[in-house]
């Protein structure tokens, strides 16, 4: 994925619950010199993706996951680099999820995700609704 | 801005009251080969505040124009160029943002962004809410 390789953006951590992508300020400012609107948004919808992906994959299953929308709050310029959590929304359930996906072949949930000031307090915040649909 | 320059996004159009933006599929595709919604978001994005930052100029004032929010629908995968509309969103009112601006330094506008299918119909479409803060 071209946009992704010049975010320079790599995985920073993993644990079943929430994933942290990464990417450096330097290939990501904007024309005030900090963060880029549109970086911090593909950095919170990927991690969200790679998120529902890794858990799909985790189910054992095989699915495409689709972005269907997105809503992101600017909270506070940001200038460090970028670091987006994602971790499932509140008032979801992997379970559900996986199980809907498994007997209809499709299923849809709501990850939050955060990008943190290095100082304290939130650069950037969240939620997308992905869809996952099965493949085969 | 290395994201954009990435994006090798281009003016498509200006006509006082829409901006279009333009990028080559070939820079912004995802895992599937559609065009990436992180690109789509960012085009948008960048599309609505390319229209304040014009419109501020047009005026004849300086000011740093900040997205501060958006929400962003994907209603149908985009296999072709990626091109943003942005305009003034429903309600919204230039005049009023100007002298706004002029008055109390500050200013809000919302601005309603669209990416269409080559095909007709819609790829992806939202609004997004800006602030611009007159300098010196």
């Amino acid at each position: 994925m071209p946009p992704s390789a010049a975010m320079q953006l790599r995985i920073a951590a993993y644990d079943g619950e929430s994933l942290h992508l990464h990417a450096p300020l330097a290939a990501n400012f904007n024309d005030k010199g900090c963060a880029f609107g549109g970086s911090l948004v593909s950095l919170m919808t990927l991690a969200g993706w790679g998120l529902v992906c890794l858990r799909v994959q985790a189910a054992g299953l095989a699915a495409d996951v689709f972005v269907a929308d997105s809503q992101v709050r600017y909270r506070a310029p940001l200038w460090a680099d970028l670091e987006a959590e994602a971790r499932l929304a509140e008032g979801e359930d992997w379970d559900v999820f996986i199980s809907t996906l498994r007997e209809r072949g499709r299923a849809r949930v709501t990850i939050a995700a955060t990008v943190r000031l290095p100082e304290g307090g939130i650069a950037t915040e969240g939620r997308a609704r992905y869809v996952a649909i099965a493949k085969g």
